[in-house]
């Protein structure tokens, strides 16, 4: 009935969607199975994508060659860049989707992929053959071969619905759960754990008082997330801005012996940065009031999410509480928020493609992997997919340095150190964030989302045209000289020292209290040189320019650190063999089976003194 | 947690939106409860409405003041009026919808009535107090009051789901069942059984070859459904049609042992026309072969339904008879078709609005009375929203009669003869079908939708123009007289006889071969008088004259009729205390308390003796 495929990916969120557009894009024959077709591409929680760190995600995998920034961008309703107070490495691109168009955009474009193929159903069991994944066999008991699977079910795996004493299995509100994939998998030796996350209430919009809630309209100018040629908003959506207060807190402690949190009902991890708002008054008992968002759902619908009010308390509990937030007087719930409980695997069974130790080509990404967030669920489908498509090929796997990516430093610090709770991205985590910024992924990554195929030709000489025109501007900038005269009065309106001499643009751009946009309001030279290029060129040059120093410095610690992440392992080291590793070190390398020495260093459990063993025992 | 609503609809299908808009555009305050607010308005088959018969149900519903033909207007991809070859009481519109537009468009009108409110949750169980129904409780466990309950369940009691010999509990694919509301109307007294539909396959668009298939366009000048100010469609989207064969049937046929159908498993009685392919080969085994409408399921989608080809065979069978389908050669499958079974309550437990005799204020609508249909489903969500408004309100009953509308054909015939299968209008169930065409729907409906405060002023102001206008062309039409020497020369062109001396134009349209827009290509006169009218006017009062005879002839029929539908039996008549009564008839009336001496006619098992001694027994 079904032909074998190159690659089949199980489930239709944010993973699923990008590994099956990938794969398909790079030329495998690719069948997507989703319990429900109407379902594609489901927000399940808030209707947003970005935000500080993950915007960043976004970008990345928009400049690979990946759809949802190109999605994002299609069906916002509202844009923000956040952190624009603080240097370009923070900066965050975010923004507010119609939930219904998100889902229908991302049909459309898997539709449009002829290499995907569609199958409503649910898959029950991976076919494995020799110790390798070979398809799978679904609910109707058909088994559909293929050269690798990639599992993204999200939280249908035994999902488990809490509401205050009420549980019920469910993969999301109103969809049954997945089961099955679970039991296999630890038959065939896999660890598995549970995790647990949760979702706000929804409200009826025409029972808010906006006038006691501070707007949040978005961007004068709104950016975007692709560097296609999508268009920018031209009409937006505004969020409001309410708080909590003692009252909301104390209605909400009434429901703490019937919450399934407090109670023990809940045996999962909770992702500790988008905590519930009775952890968060549990947990900060001092604060008296915590922000909330009120966010609309789409273009047209009233429905409303409540951000930051994720909960899991009765929902008789959850209702009184809302109306005591100020501009919630009236309000009438939707839904009720709710708690889910879900199977994942702890990602130290991964490799860096996101394929398994265990199983050959069985890829695993999103929730599935212990992570939270659509932005880090879409880059590992995307990471999973690109991979799946190259061992199908037999192709040598695809990665990223955690220099080179957000996306790899997600992956790298999955497959290491692991999670104990569910893991979402931060600019903290990574090392060399000044370098992953949300301006330059295209320069870090379309050239190499091109060399495999899935960044088209386009990408490629939009990003290339970027490169020489940040080059020529910045060539410009050092050479082109200022006058006194010409432009002492800016700077001293700008509050920074007048100049004695001729100074070059470079330099002044150096000083932190200028901007190019300010100098060019008197300087007609700058005027002349910028009108020749491209607006994100000539940031993208500013942004070179002034922090410079900070971007050097970071190069050369890669540099430094990809000595060692270019010392590889091979596949089948024998790390018994090596007898002066530590106990600890020796099993924690035999379970995640570094592929480099770099990656070994970051390994929890192993320590300096094995890697520089390992490092002799290699032959440095 | 919630007030007291007047009107609590539980369910959010056809039915169950006409009846929530319909009961707050009256001044209802309304709470919706559905299992999922993403599925709202789903078109779980095909994705059309209308259609013989329906489509006059349609715009009777718009005529109402419903808002069937509203979302179906604009959200329709293809419009054609079927049977323009028959005498205009068959003309029938119907659309191809996009499906999912459609959902959002219901939605969106939803949102929009300030007096519905939503609730995402499962109703489990009616809140009986003293033998009438005040509200719902959920799974949740929440108590929800309310004046009145809509029953609008459609296939989601107890759903289950067949295909081939696999079966599992669903509402919809995907979509759980519900459980508890069937339990306790049975403990209650309520009579329930058992019916079945089905589904076609959904294909990939993608695979077909639409050269060996017969383009089926939209109409050139399409129509539409809704009597306001929608725009009729500017572009559409083609059907195709091809046909099955007999190497189809031999296929269909290797899979007949394991048919959920033929074996036995399915115990529901299915839609006697709407059969399954299979049930099509099986009871017509000398054609050899069916036809297929292969249908679009939306603007861009690429997902096709294949009408004529509902069946719950295995899957492989499925897709291997499919293939041999001319144009299927390369079919890929999306999702299997499917058998589906459900608990339903035969409606002679219903009065004339749909309230249950049982349970006062308690209404049933849709597939959960024996029906099959969007259209029926709409139209008896429309007439029990009217009526549990009106209970709510201490109003008096509104229904309609078999000579007003298509509706009341529907609902006379379901209470008092019930249903052994799944009831589907059809034009030869209404004995007045030439008074109940698709053209005078307002004339009919449009004043009384009014009087009760559904169909609005403007609505009310459009039909009472249309039929002064009609009245002014008929008059001007029976005093314009043509002349041998300007008309004969057309007269002769049509095939019909010249005239000898001048005559009336109204004694011209009567002329079969004859139409107004043919004279009026040769008639500067008749140009004139419609140039100042409304087309639809025009249309209207050729219909009139030319049909004048058959029309009076009906309308005497009618007022017989009437005089029957115009006596009243009351309320709590004592059958028993009439003797002369057959045993059976006596059940029968007890049963159906039919409330005039017309109805107690159409009820199967009262005789006309019985009639007889009931109309003496009153006073006749």
């Amino acid at each position: 009935m079904f032909p074998e495929y190159d690659v089949i990916v199980v489930g239709a969120g944010h993973a699923g969607c990008e590994a099956a557009a990938a794969a398909a894009t790079m030329g495998s024959k690719v069948l997507l199975i989703t319990m429900n077709m109407h379902t594609i591409a489901q927000m399940s929680c808030n209707p947003a994508m970005g935000g500080v760190a993950k915007g960043q995600i976004v970008r990345e995998i928009d400049a690979l060659g990946g759809q949802s920034g190109i999605v994002s961008d299609k069906t916002m309703i509202q844009f923000r860049m956040l952190n624009l107070s603080k240097g370009p490495a923070m900066w965050s691109p975010r923004c507010q989707s119609d939930r219904m168009l998100f889902a229908q955009e991302w049909r459309n474009i898997l539709e449009a992929n002829p290499n995907v193929d569609f199958w409503q159903d649910t898959a029950k069991e991976i076919i494995v053959e020799d110790g390798k994944a070979a398809g799978v066999k679904t609910s109707l008991g058909i088994e559909i071969k293929s050269k690798a699977v990639v599992l993204t079910n999200g939280t249908f795996l035994n999902g488990l619905i809490h509401i205050g004493e009420k549980n019920f299995g469910g993969g999301r509100t109103g969809e049954k759960a997945a089961t099955g994939i679970t039991e296999q998998l630890v038959q065939l030796g896999f660890e598995a754990g549970r995790m647990k996350t949760g979702t706000p209430p929804r409200v009826d919009g025409r029972s808010l008082d906006y006038s006691k809630m501070e707007e949040q309209p978005g961007d004068e100018n709104p950016s975007k997330f692709s560097y296609t040629d999508t268009a920018p908003l031209t009409k937006q959506r505004s969020c409001w801005i309410t708080y909590t207060n003692s009252e909301v807190h104390e209605v909400l402690r009434t429901g703490f012996e019937k919450s399934p949190m407090f109670s023990g009902r809940i045996k999962g991890i909770g992702p500790r940065y988008c905590p519930s708002v009775e952890d968060k008054i549990n947990r900060f008992a001092d604060k008296d009031r915590h922000q909330i968002f009120v966010e609309p759902e789409g273009w047209d619908t009233v429905e409303v999410y409540v951000n930051g009010f994720s909960t899991s308390l009765p929902e008789d509990v959850q209702y009184a509480a809302l109306r005591k937030i100020p501009g919630f007087e009236n309000a009438k719930m939707f839904r009720p928020g709710y708690a889910i409980e879900y199977d994942y695997f702890p990602p130290t069974q991964l490799k860096s493609t996101l394929e398994t130790h265990l199983i050959k080509n069985l890829f695993f990404a999103g929730q599935i992997n212990g992570t939270t967030g659509y932005e880090e669920a879409a880059c590992q489908g995307l990471m999973a997919g690109i991979n799946a498509h190259r061992n199908a090929q037999g192709e040598e796997p695809f990665t990223l340095k955690r220099s080179e990516a957000y996306i790899g430093v997600l992956i790298d610090d999955l497959i290491n150190k692991g999670t104990e709770e569910p893991y979402r991205m931060f600019t903290s985590r990574a090392e060399y964030r000044t370098l992953l910024r949300q301006d330059n992924a295209d320069i870090r990554l379309t050239q190499r989302g091109y060399e495999i195929g899935l960044a088209d030709q386009k990408r490629l000489d939009n990003v290339n045209r970027k490169i020489k025109e940040v080059d020529e501007i910045v060539d410009q900038f050092s050479t082109t000289k200022l006058t006194p005269e010409e432009i002492n009065t800016t700077l001293e309106q700008w509050g920074t020292a007048p100049l004695r001499e001729k100074t070059a643009i470079t330099q002044l751009l150096k000083r932190p209290q200028i901007t190019i946009e300010q100098l060019a309001e008197s300087s007609s030279k700058i005027q002349d040189i910028i009108a020749n290029y491209n607006p994100d060129s000539v940031q993208q040059a500013q942004i070179h320019i002034k922090y410079d120093s900070y971007i050097e410095k970071e190069m050369l610690l890669v540099e430094k650190m990809n000595r060692l992440e270019d010392l590889n392992i091979i596949d089948n080291f024998n790390y018994d063999a090596v007898s002066s590793l530590s106990f600890e070190g020796r099993e924690k390398l035999k379970r995640t089976r570094p592929t480099t020495i770099g990656q070994a260093s970051r390994i929890s459990g192993v320590s300096q003194s094995d890697i520089s063993v390992l490092m002799l025992f290699i032959g440095r």
